[in-house]
């Protein structure tokens, strides 16, 4: 069920895509001065290579620089390639440095050349240390341009100071208070509101202040957010000097960005930043294959153990019509568990230390599942495949069979998917690729192994 | 890898448990006193029930009610149940209405009347009203304490308000500019601090305003703020009045909140809003029996194709040593497509008028997959399965029996992958059941059917 403004902006969208087509420039014009920033970035996604720099300069001023930085980086490069030495120093002089950052990360060197080439001196060095911090960590997050209060300010002075250079700052509403560069307090601009504006920053600001390290995982920072409602959060290095803060606006992108490359690792597909539409057909090809291929030579040893099984099966092939089903079951009963660690430990909700609580509460969680679907498996067995369809190979002992290893194998697939998240992430990977893909895998082999032993034991194969 | 502040606080936490199993309740009080009330509430979650009470009213007050609104509602409800009506009272009155009808829709009925006896009537109201809407609207989530300004008012005159009055607005950075109750305008505080004191508010507010419905989803409502970097969003009714307002903080949660279901519902589990660790056994099972119930009767069908085949195999039995792998790598080819449609969709990012271009995209993927696969399966059999194990039965017949089916599999896979969950969106459903369980069971029983049919026609059986 699509929204009913977000179908309205559509259509509007597309009203303003045919006035594109008729060439209605001065209509146009009017028009887009009237969108918000991330809406005509939205349009200009559907605008023609061709036509991207001639919309973009019907842009005012004051919104086209925003809708830059809404924009991808395919697109981005294209107007940057189409801008004059002139126009792409107006952009870049209205960019936050982190969002310059962001694009140079996506563009080849002759573009960040360029681009460097036509930034000021002061803004090129804060670039090249933003660049320099590893990929996805605080560091590489953050901006720089935040307010610097310090301790002996009055309120008043503080307004002074933020009305002079607020304009450029990211964000006004939270306030860094240093001394000697390092952080010893924060203060809110509703703080300094509601303040007399004679008293002192030093006895309004609060000094227990939560703050990351540049080295810190993007993922970890996005979790302070969750965990503290920050509207920003303080960068500091090894020794407390503040570098940097990341904002609200950032860190839920971050949480997006790692939410989609948990689906994607769940799915055994390698992550990547560029949407599904984005991305053409040999890269997507390129994300998915070598999972593909790696899960399918594993499944030699299902293979193996059905082979060596193959004498014994010969006489009872009934028994292979169960294989889907066990095999499927198993790998379910699995998934459920791993991605429900796997979602707690990204969460924070699970800890490592309370793997044995865990592995104890799966225990016992699938020896219910496990009772309950061997018992259904066995009435559907005995009465539905075998009775009801009249199928004579199907005798109580065969359903006995299947049902018996039905509880085994959701027990062992429980274990196991509970298991690999935490050793994974104990050993320092990404807990989210152990999940179905593997775990189904790793459970399949297992399963089989159990069936033909009942087998064996049960039929006296 | 535990980042460093995080285990810090973890160990500073467990410092505090002990001081509380040593009741030493006076030290105890004023290290509280230099907590975050977030940081209090991950504390409270590892005190003993009956010890609950004892260390909130250690807390000062201004920490006190705030780390009530981070607890979870079982604790919550312990403590209202050990409160005095003034101490009830007094805690609801420090509370966001928001924040109260999140925790009211927790509790059961006896402790909710006793919430609402204890609320003034115009609270209580506003409760009742919000309480009104639909589960996961964004009426439900919104919170009805924000900063209203006349367009008639200078700057000057807005502080004077946002001073008085801000103190109780969970937000006071954006302003909502109202006429009759309907929505004309917004200014940020960052507007009104770089504007002269004596300009008009009509003068520098925005008048182009985002909003969403009482009615809209709240995913959505998450989505507007993802797309358009706001610190909160402005609520209307059908007539554009201004009712509430949702902000990011909450924003966030819903995000997260509605990733975990995705998560949930592609692992085959009902969501739930409980964290892992506090659900109990019998609770968790009632979130995974029925889907693993349906799916493996699901499985039947795959049942009935092996055992139609089942005269043909017992003569080809070797044919079933490659039932798991032909049937892994469908399941994982097929939630490779599905998920990253069913990300797509939920990101905005994919279209549901895109269908035939996503379609003829998985086929070009699944084209190159298959071949790759299928080259791979068949040397891997011949190679490896035959010549090297030695195992007589595998002709390179059967190898090709095989390789032929991989590619048909994976390309059904694809197709059956990305088109499901754009046919459950279009049909109103979450797409996000339409992932692995579902795409497995359905792929498996489609690939049986072409392997055999592969063999029939190649091995003439």
């Amino acid at each position: 069920m699509e929204n009913e403004t977000q179908v309205r902006l559509d259509e509007h969208l597309e009203e303003l895509l045919e006035l594109i087509e008729a060439r209605q420039f001065s209509v146009l014009r009017k028009q887009l001065a009237e969108l918000l920033p991330a809406d005509v970035a939205q349009l200009l996604e559907d605008v023609e290579d061709k036509d991207l720099p001639i919309v973009y300069r019907l842009l005012p001023k004051e919104i086209a620089a925003e809708t830059f930085t809404y924009m991808e980086a395919e697109q981005q490069q294209q107007l940057i390639q189409s801008f004059s030495d002139a126009e792409l120093r107006e952009t870049l002089d209205q960019l936050f440095v982190d969002d310059t950052v962001d694009m140079i990360e996506e563009m080849p060197a002759n573009v960040v050349a360029r681009i460097l080439k036509n930034t000021d001196a002061a803004t090129r060095r804060s670039i090249n240390d933003i660049l320099h911090y590893p990929k996805d960590s605080a560091g590489s997050v953050m901006t720089i341009e935040y307010v610097n209060l310090r301790r002996h300010m009055t309120v008043a002075e503080a307004f002074e100071q933020i009305r002079h250079g607020g304009v450029d700052k990211e964000t006004i509403y939270t306030c860094y208070v240093t001394e000697n560069r390092h952080l010893v307090g924060v203060v809110t601009v509703k703080d300094l509101l509601l303040a007399d504006p004679n008293s002192n920053i030093a006895d309004i600001m609060e000094t227990n202040v939560v703050s990351v390290n540049t080295l810190d995982d993007q993922e970890y920072v996005a979790q302070q957010f969750s965990k503290y409602d920050f509207l920003a959060i303080p960068v500091v290095d090894r020794e407390n000097r503040l570098v940097g803060i990341v904002t609200v606006d950032d860190a839920i992108d971050v949480l997006q960005e790692e939410n989609t490359e948990d689906f994607e690792k769940m799915a055994a597909i390698t992550p990547t930043d560029k949407p599904y539409m984005k991305t053409g057909v040999f890269e997507t090809w390129k994300k998915r294959i070598p999972w593909l291929l790696l899960l399918m030579i594993s499944a030699t040893f299902t293979g193996m153990i059905i082979t060596s099984f193959e004498a014994k099966l010969a006489g009872s092939v009934i028994l292979t019509a169960f294989i889907p089903m066990l095999m499927d079951t198993g790998g379910n009963s699995g998934s459920q568990a791993s991605v429900t660690i796997i979602r707690g430990l990204s969460l924070g909700e699970v800890e490592l230390r309370n793997i044995l609580r865990i592995i104890w509460k799966e225990i016992r969680v699938a020896v219910l599942c496990g009772v309950v679907l061997s018992v259904a498996s066995f009435l559907k067995i005995w009465l539905f495949d075998g009775l009801l369809l009249g199928n004579a190979d199907i005798t109580p002992w065969v359903a006995l069979t299947v049902s018996l290893t039905m509880i085994v194998t959701v027990s062992i697939a429980k274990v196991v998917g509970c298991t690999l998240p935490m050793l994974a992430k104990r050993l320092g990977f990404d807990p989210a690729v152990m999940a179905s893909p593997f775990i189904t895998t790793t459970v399949d082999a297992l399963s089989l192994l159990v069936y033909f032993r009942m087998a064996t034991w049960i039929l006296k194969l």
